[in-house]
């Protein structure tokens, strides 16, 4: 049970773990806390949070557990808003997309990474990111990913831990390197293809009959390219190792590839083509 | 109205044209052609075809129609058999995903194009290719693209074009290279790079980890990677010039995107997203 819940951010991703908090009963009560006024309005109005403020020190002075659900990079600001003004015992999370930059913002504004921060990324998502597209369920049967260091408290851990079980969530844990390397290539990526994709599609001379013919798996495969601009930049940013090293690993298995179909080697070819299906095939499975 | 439509390779693309045009009432009598005896007497139980031989000679010597819808790398062989034994006035067309390879296999078995070759290729597909995926309506609100040549008999043209049409489907014409460089971008290129994504995963020392973890667009991205692979590996060899063109393009635009990351520029990185989300947004509308 969480006496006081902070939430930082009250879009998506916190607005859908509040609703789950409180169908639970597990959470008495939620402030939200962000720059937009109009957005934290709409929030109580919809009955995802309690309360709001505009001040940060305010709003986390008697929370127990505190989850910043910002861009990542409003982490380190939000971070050197509240140091010093946390309650004795209170728990701090966040649901970045990457974990090794999320730390790195809390040992900048708090000197050390405090022992009560537990790095969080919660595996789910929508192609909408406001409050209203908020779900009670948004979490059952996904994954979320602690990353703690040696350094974070025990006691932390199982509190964050229970919330996003309480939430519907599979809790797991991974190291932070390995986190983020293993999201650069499962999520960041094809991100990164899709976007790329859709440009290099987009300059070509034969641009407007290649729009007019979509098919054939465009669709599907560019889905991910509508995503949100911005978020994806500060992705890119803030995992910038993880990605440039699954980016590599793509661009030399693409180039290999390309060299077979110049190469016609049709044998080799179909290997790679059949391995493909087989891993995905499985995988899906 | 087609008296008599020969198809060769009665599976999904050829099956679906086959119940489209009974159900039109548009043909009167269709035969089907292949090497696999079974799948020929499954068509029939099935209804799609009213009966079957394995002699290409004798499907064709009463045919008004003529449908190759076989794989691509069995076009030439195909043409080779039925030269000299086709009816007068018979038009001939086929179904592959490339055009320029299979009117280099027409002019190589023919000596020249034939003037009643109509070069067509239906968008439109599902995950599984055999008989007993065919549906009636695959084709309804789906393009057809036609290549005629400058020497393709406009008789004929207007023949494939009629047959389609009473399937369902749009039918286009674009010149044969045209054609090949707008589906290597839209079609065959996508294909590959997922290819090419789950590959690249696979061989990647976090691969256990990443594939318990896939989500964020992995799914979706991947799916065009379940594809055949004897298919993709023929439409490789078929399409070689079309697909190296998109690939060398799409290769210059994810290094151009990988060095912005690695520069972190984040104006040039926000620009590019939100370009391709742009586009992806407009086209899909």
């Amino acid at each position: 049970m969480i006496r006081q819940l902070t939430i930082f951010g009250v879009g998506l991703i916190g607005g859908s773990l509040a609703l789950a908090l409180k169908k639970a009963g597990y959470c008495q009560h939620i402030i939200g806390c962000s720059r937009r006024e109009d957005h934290l309005q709409r929030a109580v109005d919809l009955g995802v949070i309690d309360e709001y403020t505009l001040d940060p020190k305010a709003a986390v002075k008697t929370a127990d557990m505190i989850l910043l659900a910002v861009p990542m990079g409003a982490m380190e600001a939000i971070f050197k808003r509240i140091a010093g003004h946390l309650k004795e015992g209170a728990v701090i999370t966040d649901a970045g997309s990457a974990k090794g930059s999320v730390v790195r913002a809390a040992q900048a504004a708090f000197g050390e990474v405090p022992p009560q921060f537990v790095p969080a990324h919660p595996i789910a998502g929508r192609e909408k990111s406001s409050v209203e597209a908020a779900l009670v369920d948004l979490y059952v049967g996904h994954k979320v990913i602690l990353t703690p260091l040696e350094t974070t408290n025990p006691q932390a851990i199982q509190k964050v831990r229970k919330m996003w079980h309480v939430a519907g969530a599979e809790v797991e844990t991974l190291g932070v390197a390995q986190h983020d390397a293993v999201l650069a290539a499962t999520s960041h990526l094809p991100h990164i293809l899709a976007f790329s994709f859709v440009n290099s599609l987009s300059e070509s001379p034969e641009h407007q009959a290649i729009f007019h013919y979509v098919a054939g798996g465009f669709k599907d495969f560019s889905r991910i390219a509508s995503s949100d601009p911005v978020m994806w930049r500060d992705i890119c940013l803030e995992n910038k190792a993880g990605i440039l090293v699954a980016l590599d690993h793509y661009q030399k298995n693409l180039s290999e590839l390309s060299i077979l179909i110049a190469n016609e080697d049709s044998e080799a070819l179909l290997a790679a083509f059949a391995h493909a299906k087989t891993v995905r095939d499985r995988v899906i499975d």
